[in-house]
Order: structure tokens, then sequence, then C-alpha cells
């Protein structure tokens, strides 16, 4: 290895850490300062579809959006530069929600038919989790989304006889109050179930009849009572989850009864293809196979 | 018994565990198609009932409509035949929903008049569960029915306390706004009080007087604390039987101490140090990063 | 005592048991036809109200209602003459709602001009919870209300806090949107603050400027967010009680080996003043002093 | 310490425990009197910006408001003066609502141009929660805000994922729908998309093409399923709360073996029997059916 592929090298990890990672004093500052142009640049496209806005300050916004499209693009291009596997984030979810944030503003410049692709940029948002979930927020999200994960065979189920419900539902309203009342077709019919169902109750499609009426107030009070149905699988995980952790706590206590070093938590992220979840004693990324820092 | 009636026995067996089962590769693709031959003729069903697709591709959807029928007479037959009891299959709830899902288009081309039966065939969606029931989620499912049978008593009390509020709601409403205000009459204003006090608020009748609105009101905040009760009960519930069985699951080890044959589990040891307990999801072994096997 | 007298005793216990009670065969029959009633004379309320089913059924659903008074008056006097202290008995809260369902059609009698009062015969629907009451709703309804009592304060912080939040949102949009968009004043608005926290949303009043909507938008997701702790709070209450009562089981069923005679809870409820929740060792009524039969 | 000195500063001590405690008679007859007038006043803020009521009793409303600003003005002095460190008690939450409940009359007088800040004084219904924070809620507001406390990250990071759903979803309305729907810009786009994911549903904005309401269904559906997760989180924390505070009062039991001097619960044992352990709301003994004295 020559000394300048070894300054490479060692600028490659020095960027590696500040970008991927949040243990140092300029990665910190790298993710406060990215969370900040991703809120300007989000802010920038709602801004940008107010007709009124749009006519004042066009010039700017468009200014401003290019600014951003190249700052990110310069940002990408880092990552990939410093990543050990480049492919691999690229073809990872963040690299690809990374592209799909700059990408929409060259497709505009290019093909200037192809406007409403602009919306897409909104998708920059996405990449605000990648930061939260370097930070403190790490260990809660798991417990959440194990808890989500545990019950999702309770949640498919629970879906599935609603969509059922509010298929019948609307099909009996189709037949008991018909297109005149506003109940054009089984679809439209079945649309008027889900808002119904879910409490949303906008009020555009609503029974005239007798028994149209007392159909929907039997779907609002099916609606009214399910509801307590998932938050009870939910509830009734988080407090299995919560035992179950104080329970390893104490059994973790019992076995190493000297506390552990501080920073454990945020590096059981793994840098490479930013996994979160691994658990305290994993050496290695249970995805991609890569060493654990610690 | 002659080799002929053998045979048939045997071929009556074979059917029986394609149609009913889901243990052999044969009774899961069965299972598979039907699920989505059902899903295909509900959605037929759905965009018959557009007026717009209706006019345009008529003739294509009647002649998948038939086409299902005919599917579904031939597995209702099928069904019939392979049953070890048939008159008890027929007089199952699956076995009057397989009936009831083939009846309505017969029944149309005999009688023109009822077009408003074809309604009915919505119902097909629920000949889904039974095929869900066959798989994975059967287990899930029992938890949540004993959750639900066990509240039930408690759900019932509280759906009848909702209902009693929502008629004395009501019929205070139909006395302090009146027919003048849209309440028109006491059913009505009871329709109005449950669209209210489920909180879905259609809009469609609201009060305009001082008082109405200030009672309007109560009946919200009332509605709004409510909800918390079923949803506290089945919550609890779920809670009890989760514990239940973990202890239950606790109680067999004792019982059982050698480990479980499932080979599912077996594999998720890595082959290279012999940890065990990985994650479902994990590809790589989290102790010394070796690929796991499956 | 003379011999009348003690027939006349003996046909007040007789009557007392068969009125009040429930362990007989003729007390639950006349429970039964009690509910019936009940429910026949209440959707006599609802039809009447009806202005198209008063014009055609006027005569009939007058005489219909003229029966049930009379039929309720002789049940109301019955309970006077059977119960042990009378006094009580018209005092306590099912006395008064006996009285106020047969009240109303002979003040109309008497003052035609009253006819609103007619409305306060819907109180009926009151009395069925009584019958409820004496059934095996018992236990379950006292676990609920137990619970309920135990978060009464809990519950009223949140309540209190829910009305601040609303009168603050309620100001504001006030100043905010102004009687040019429909907030035409301080309780108008309340009222709408109301409608969106519950999520009722009527649309009846609705925010325009944008700055309005950014107000709203945060209203909508302080509402969505808080339903959470009342539902949160009973959850906890119901399963701390679950905890209990199976403790106190397991204490009971270690004390006591040999189960317990069934019919136990039903009579828990006192005969005479009807108040039930009286624990499991209790000898006389906590409320006025009557022996527990069991 | 001259004796002017001692009795000012006795004098000092004893508005203090008034003024800012309720162990005193005197000092609950205050919150008392002040809590009856800052519903009062509150009221009369209410009333007054009704324009009816405003017309007709305006001299009433405004003699009113100047006596109770005059009162509350006293009041504050009184704070001040009684205060052991007038500067710490300015300066906390409740020394600046009782400046700003008083502030808005004095200004509006001055400055007549500036008639919407007298809505400030709304404000001063915040001043009853001192009140209750006296009183017997402080525990129970303790637990629940420990609960919320300690389950503000999960419940932020709910909040930023629903937000970002919001953000996605009213992105994709104004492209799917656009301005001639109402989605007239992304920002009313992701009004909608509150209104629909809280399931307020006012319906003033609402979808007509069929992609949008299918959309659109997708979007309240999810947001009647994820309203389980906020819930979930505060029943587990306060479950774990609970479970908490019952394991230190047994150990505290432990330590502290002998019964507690509260007359309250002694009062409960049976004179004749001396049975103890009656409920708070029995009159009579549940053994005996003695009077229980009180």
């Amino acid at each position: 290895m020559s000394a300048d592929e070894q300054n490479q090298s060692s600028l490659k990890t020095r960027l590696n850490r500040i970008i991927f990672g949040y243990d140092t004093r300029a990665g910190r500052l790298f993710d406060l300062v990215l969370i900040h142009a991703i809120t300007i640049s989000v802010l920038a496209v709602l801004l940008d579809s107010v007709s009124s806005i749009n006519e004042q300050y066009h010039d700017f916004l468009y200014a401003l959006e290019w600014g951003f499209t190249v700052l990110f693009t310069l940002e990408y291009g880092l990552r990939l530069y410093s990543s050990q596997k480049p492919g691999a984030y690229a073809r990872s979810f963040y690299g690809l929600v990374d592209l799909i944030s700059i990408l929409p503003t060259y497709l505009v410049f290019l093909f200037p038919g192809a406007a409403y692709l602009i919306v897409i940029r909104i998708l920059r948002v996405l990449r605000i989790f990648r930061i939260l979930k370097l930070m403190r927020y790490i260990g809660e999200a798991n417990v959440l989304i194990r808890a989500l994960r545990q019950s999702r065979a309770k949640i498919f189920l629970f879906l599935f006889s609603v969509m059922t419900l509010m298929i019948i539902f609307g099909s009996l309203m189709f037949v008991v109050e018909g297109p005149e009342n506003g109940f054009t077709s089984i679809p439209a019919s079945i649309y008027w179930a889900i808002v119904t169902l879910t409490t949303v109750g906008y009020g555009d499609i609503t029974p005239h009849t007798y028994l149209g009426r007392g159909i929907a107030a039997l779907a609002m009070i099916t609606g009214y009572a399910i509801i307590a149905v998932p938050t009870g699988i939910i509830s009734s995980e988080l407090i299995t989850e919560h035992q179950r952790m104080s329970q390893m706590e104490k059994a973790d206590a019992r076995k190493n009864p000297e506390p552990k070093a501080a920073g454990d938590i945020q590096s059981l992220c793994c840098r490479h293809c930013q996994h979160a979840g691994h658990d305290a004693d994993a050496h290695y990324c249970k995805v991609c196979g890569t060493a654990l820092a610690r």
C-alpha cells in the first residue's frame, strides 16, 4: 500500500465515521446540519406548491431547490465513496431514499413535462429517520417495532375481518340506499363503509332512508367497539415486552454486576447497512455480517 | 369391498385431504388457487356495480361470473362428495356460505326480476376465512376469540349502557332542537346521537341552538371518554390470556424438559460456533459472523 | 297476629320474591314479561314521534300507551305494597325511575299543554338495568364499576385538562379566524374545539385561514394522542382489579377448599334496596342493613 | 427585631399559609373563594364575546371584569408580599399566569386598539390547576405525569412517524386529486391528511376520483389502526408504574409493620362485632348488621 493509498484509506475511514456514525463531534455536527437542510428543503417543496407563494418567490425557491439538490448530490457521492460496500449501500432502503431525494430535480430539468415528479422530493422527509435511528430513539423504536412485529398476525387478522365487514356493509347499503342517495356503486358504498367504520365520517355520502340509517348506526357502533381490539393487542404485547426486558435486565444484573460502558447502545446500529435492533450480545450484524463496532 | 369401491374410497380420502386439508402439496395448491379465484370473483362483483364499467365490459364480466359459478359449483359438489358426513358439511357455516356463493347466479338466471340478489355473491369473501383458518393464523385467532368470549358479558353491558345513553341524548335533543333544526323525530335524533357518541360525526344533522350545542358537547366528551372502557376490557383480557398461556408453556416445559424436535428452530443454530437462539430474520450468526444455513 | 294478617304477610313475602327477586320461576317469568313490556313501550314512544307514523297509527299508539301506563302503575303499586320499607323503595334510584316512567302520561292528560313531557317516558329504558343487575351481569358490572371508581380521580383530572385545552384552543381560534369564518363567539369556538378534539368532526364550523388550519391541525393531533390517556388509565385499573380478584380467589381456595354453593353470586344483590356489590363474606346489606338471603 | 417587624413577619407567615397552603381552615376557604372567582370571571369572558349578550349586558360585564381585575391584582400583590422569595414566585409558571390574568384589562384600558388582547384573560383557567394541585388530585397527577414522561420518547417517535405519513399521504393526494377537487396545495392536502388520519373527518375537503378515494381509504384504515400504538404505550407504562408503586408499598409495609394512625380507617371498625375492613361507602357492618359509627 503506497502512502497515497494509505492516506486515502484513512480519509475514507474518517469520512465514514463522520457521515454514517454518531460517536464523533464532527459526526454529530454533520447530522445536525443535515437534519436542518432536510427540514428546510421539505418546507420549500411545501411552500412551492402554494400558488400565491410560488408566483411571488418562484426564483428564490428555484435557486434554493438547486442549492439543496447539489448539496444532497454531494452528500450522496461522499456516502458512496466512504462506504465499505458501495453497492450494498446503494441498494439499501436509505440508499434508495437518498437517490430518490435528488433525482426528480434533474429529471424535471431534462424532461420539463414531468413536473409532477417534483412531489417525489417530499420523500426526503424519510431521511430524518436515519438520523433519529442513530440517536437516543433507537432503544425505544426497537421495543415498539418488536411489539408490532409480535402482533402482526393478530393485526393482519383484525384488518382482514374489518375489511370483510366493510365489504358486507358497503354492499348492503348499495342495495338499501341505491344510486339515488349517493351510493352509486359497490366500490363507492365500500368507501362509505370505510369512512364510517373508521369513525372518520366526512358526511359526503350519508344514508337517507330509515333502514339505511339503521344499518349505518349498526356499522358505527361496530366500528366504535372494534377499535378496542387492535389497541388491546398492542397494549398486551407492549406489556409482555416490558416484562421480558425487565426480567432480562435482572438476569443480566445477576450475571454481570458491573455497570455497562456508556455508548454501548448507540453502537448496536450496524455502521454498514444501518440495521438496528441487534441483541446486546451480538458481535456481528445479523443482516450483512459486518463486525459491530463498540 | 370390490376393487372399484376401494378405488373410489381411496379417491374420496385423497380428495378430502386436498380439498379440506392443508398438509399436502396439492392441498396447499388447491387453497392458493381457490383464494385467488374468490378474490377475482369478488372484484368482478364490485366492478360490475360501477355503471361505466358495466356498460363497457358487461359481456366479459357476465362470462367471468358464469365461469366462477360453474367452478364453485364443481367445488361444492366435490366437497359434498368427498366429505365423510355430507349432511353435516351442508348444514355447517362454511357449507351454507359455499351454497350462498353460487345460488344467486342461478336464481337470477331463472327469475330475472331478482337482480338485487346478485349482491349476495359478495358473501364469497367469507370463504377466505376458512383458508386463513387452516394457515398459521389459527393460533392467533384462538387467543383473540377466547379473549373476546371471556369479555362478552362486559362488552354487552357496555354496549347496552351506550345505547341507553344514545336513546336519552337523542330524546333530549329532539325536545331541545326540534324538527326545525333537522331533529325530525326521536329515531332521527337517536341516529344523530349514535353518529355523535361514536365520534363518526357526519355533520348531516347538527345542533343550532346554544342549549343544543351544549348537550352535543356533553355527548361528544362522553363518547370520547367511554371508548376507553371496551379497550380497557379487551386489553386486560388479552394480557390475562397471555399470562395464562405463558404459564401453561412453563408447566409444559417442566414436564418435558427435552428440546422440541421442530427442525425450524434447530437450523437457526450456527454451524461454526454452535450458538443457538438467533432471531428468525437473522442471516448471520450474531456471535461469530458465519452465514446461517437454512 | 290473625289468620288474615298472616295470610297477607305471606302474600307480601311471596310477591316480594316474585317482583324483586330472580330465584323463583315466577320471578324470572315476571322479569321476562317486564323486559318485553318496557322494550315495546319505549319503541312505541320512539315511533310516536315520527310524524308519518303518528298520523296513521295515532289511535293505536295512544291506546298502547295507556295500556302500558296502567300496567306500570299497577306494578308500581305492587312494588310499594310488597316492599318491606316502602318509603326507602320510593326514594331509591329505581323507585324514582319507576315513578317517572308513569307520571308523564297522567300529567299530559291533566295539563294538555305540557306535551313535551311525554318524552320523559323514554327514561323507562333505565328500568331494564335493574333486571340486568339481577341476572348474570352483576359480577361483571361490579368489576367494571370498581375499576371506574378507582380511576375516577385520574379521569376527572384528565377531563379537566382536556376542557382547559378546549377553552384555550377555542379562544385562540376566535381571535385567529373570527366571526367572518363561522367562529362567531368564544362559546361557539369552544364548541368547535370540542367537536375537533373529540375527533367527531361535524364540519359545520371549519377553519379557512392558513394559521387557523395550522392550529386546527395541532388540536386534532392533540385530541388523537390524548385519547390514549383515559384508555391507559382504565386498562391498567382493570388489569390490577383482575389480578387482585385472582389472588383473592387463590387465597379463598386455600382457606375453604370446598366449592361454594351455586347461586351464591346472584343473592349478593340486596333484595330490599337493590344495592349490588356486596363482598363475598357479607351477611347484611351495607347500605340498608337488611339480611342478605343466600 | 422590633415588635413591629416581628408582627409583620408573623403576618407574612400567616398570609403565606392562607394563600399558598391548604392545611388551614382559612387557606381552604381562600382557595374555595378563588376557584369560584376564577370560574365566574372566565364565564364572563366567554359571554362577553357573544354579540347579543355583549350588547345587552355590556356595562354589567365591564364592571364585573374590572371588579375581578382589581381582586386578582390585590391577590397578586399579596402573593408577592407574602412570598419568601418574591422574585422566584414572579418568574415561576403560576406567577406568570397570575400576571397574564390581570395585565390585558389594564393594557386595553391604556391602548384601546389592542382589544383582541382581552382574550388572553381566558388563560385564567390555568390558575385552577394550582388549586387542584394542592388538593387530593396531586398523587393521581404524579402517577399520570410520570407515566407520560417515561413514554415521551416513544410518543415523540410515534408522532414523528404519523406526521411523516401525513406529509406523504397529503403530497400523494395533491398529485392524484389536484386543485380542481379542493386539494389546492401541498399544505392544504396535508391539512386534509391530518383531518383524515386523526379520524376527525370534517368533510370540507374530500376526494372525488376513484384513485383518490382508494388512497383516502388506505389513510383512514392506517389512522384507525395506529391509534392503538400510543394507547398501548401509555397503558403499558401506567401498569408498570402501578406495579412499581405496589411493590414500594409492600417494601414499606415490611419496614413499618405497625398500623397507620389514620383515624379514617379505624372508625370503619364495627363497635359491636369489631369487624374491620368495611368499604368506604358502607353504612352497616357487613358481618352483624350494626350501624357503623363515623
